[in-house]
């Protein structure tokens, strides 16, 4: 796709001051840690999709240029939370490299976090003034909205019980709302109307709710290679995915006080909690219903999207069905 | 001052939402902390200063609701920064009261910030489309050197040597970008031209290095009823201050070593280690410098303000000359 090179070109040619090196290194080396450049690529084919006319409008009328700043600043601002996260989970590597506070200590990566916010932000200064007053308030709520997510994932560490449908709104706001922003941002950029932005606004967050459940099956079935890191990796960190909420909601008491104290027993070597877990999630067929919520919810989305009705919607089609297919 | 009033109002007000308790509680916590809202009521001084028309104008064409909320937007901004330094300082006390990281440790006190950060760009949403276009770019321009400043003070810390001239361009940058910000982006509120925002912005930033020095000098000369708190908090703290590095600046090989051995002896106890150092200070003659600058930077802010020429332009000459007159 020839999106993802033109997103990498844009943000490898941002032009981030160099002083205080301490600011902005951090900043430049978090960008450059690659990823999947997922949430940019969903703004311009949102964009897009919009296009009333064939071929060159998003050239002609600056609207190119609007999505590419969008789509930069959600990146980055999507980079933003990973370093912040990293502090929070006490990460050491992120990518396969040292993590930001690993290198530039903690304080370092707090303070070039914020500036990194601060620089998403400056990115929207490059928007259309008619559309920056659009696009503005989409930006604040999504990004609160991923704040808010990370807070109630922190508050659920400390709780015994999590239920899905709990579950399902902290993804929801710290994964899901950002899929949305973004394709409702594309759109905007693209011209789209009220009652075509909710459309794409449902199946950006579906999207997003189906590729975190993706994601967290991923951790447990999905093939090392491919993942670039080991199997097991949320059991090890003692996270409530949604493997382990579905199977805390369906074990009998003795299997939950198993999972818990498997999950949480730090003497325990790493292999043999994932073992133990993994041959739950098997006795109470997790993999089955995870499984079917991705399916679901990727089903949600794609119905969203035909019900738009537009000519261009194929590449978000594909798109969806490729993150929610990541096991082959 | 009515403004403060109004400002005070107005924030008390703000419609934070609820949920989650531990993301939003400590942003209001933070808000309801006090302090002068000098930042807020140098837009709004700024705004009034440029109305053209005789009385009503702010009221009638919604500059007021504009600066109104530029004017919260700097205040939350400035509490967040105050939010995520005590984090770095390890402070555990804010106005007297226990800090964000004291009552919900360094990970909400870190989200929370960020959720604070969004929360002041989303006060920007309510400002005039045609406004916003305008305003954004100027509130991250100021906010990234904020944090510009606040990494130079960081990397200071490090450093044996530090020249005023650098000093004056951390303290630029960290307090005095600020200050020009506020009263910039009022400026834009009420209709100023670009030469007109060029010399306001030269008033507000010299008014805030002259406060910043003036701040200080307070640390070490003020009256510990009026400040709230003890003389000698910077020195305890290890602080280069502009006396400190006026100071190492002046001194001898062998007073430089003293000053210096002393500012980082944490086995001394604080009352002997500020009298060594208010002892230097008196011999080398540092209070006198001071306060020459604050008096200096102080006319230039005046001069550029008075270059001005404006009907309305004494409530920020009154507030200039209050801030930086704050020993009897």
């Amino acid at each position: 796709m020839h999106y993802i090179m033109t997103i990498q070109d844009y943000i490898s040619r941002l032009a981030l001051p160099k002083e205080p090196a301490n600011l902005y290194e951090p900043i430049s080396y978090s960008l450059e840690g690659g990823g999947k450049r997922l949430r940019p690529q969903l703004v311009i084919l949102s964009a897009e999709a919009f296009e009333t006319e064939e071929g060159e409008t998003l050239r002609d009328n600056g609207l190119e240029r609007n999505a590419m700043n969008v789509a930069s600043a959600i990146e980055v601002f999507h980079n933003f939370t990973l370093l912040h996260d990293d502090i929070m989970d006490n990460a050491t590597t992120r990518r396969g490299r040292p993590s930001v506070q690993t290198r530039w200590g903690v304080n370092g990566a707090i303070l070039s976090g914020d500036a990194m916010m601060i620089y998403a932000y400056s990115l929207l200064e490059k928007v259309t003034p008619y559309l920056l007053s659009r696009i503005l308030p989409v930006f604040n709520a999504t990004s609160l909205r991923v704040c808010e997510g990370q807070q109630m994932d922190m508050d659920f560490a400390d709780r015994e019980q999590v239920t899905l449908a709990e579950y399902e709104a902290m993804i929801g706001a710290k994964t899901a709302a950002l899929f949305a922003g973004a394709v409702v941002m594309g759109a905007i950029c693209g011209g789209a109307s009220r009652e075509q932005t909710r459309l794409i606004n449902e199946f950006g967050y579906e999207l997003g709710i189906a590729f975190q459940i993706q994601d967290d099956l991923l951790d447990c079935y999905g093939n090392e290679q491919e993942l670039g890191k080991r199997i097991g990796g949320d059991i090890v960190e003692g996270k409530k995915t949604f493997l382990m909420v579905a199977a805390l909601e369906r074990a009998d008491e003795k299997t939950r006080y198993r999972l818990l104290s498997t999950l949480h027993n730090k003497e325990m070597i790493p292999e043999q909690r994932i073992a133990t877990i993994l041959d739950v999630y098997a006795q109470l067929g997790i993999r089955a219903i995870a499984e079917s919520a991705v399916t679901q919810h990727t089903d949600k989305a794609l119905a969203a999207l035909a019900t738009l009705d537009l000519p261009k919607t194929e590449p978000l089609r594909e798109l969806a069905l490729e993150l929610t297919k990541r096991i082959a």
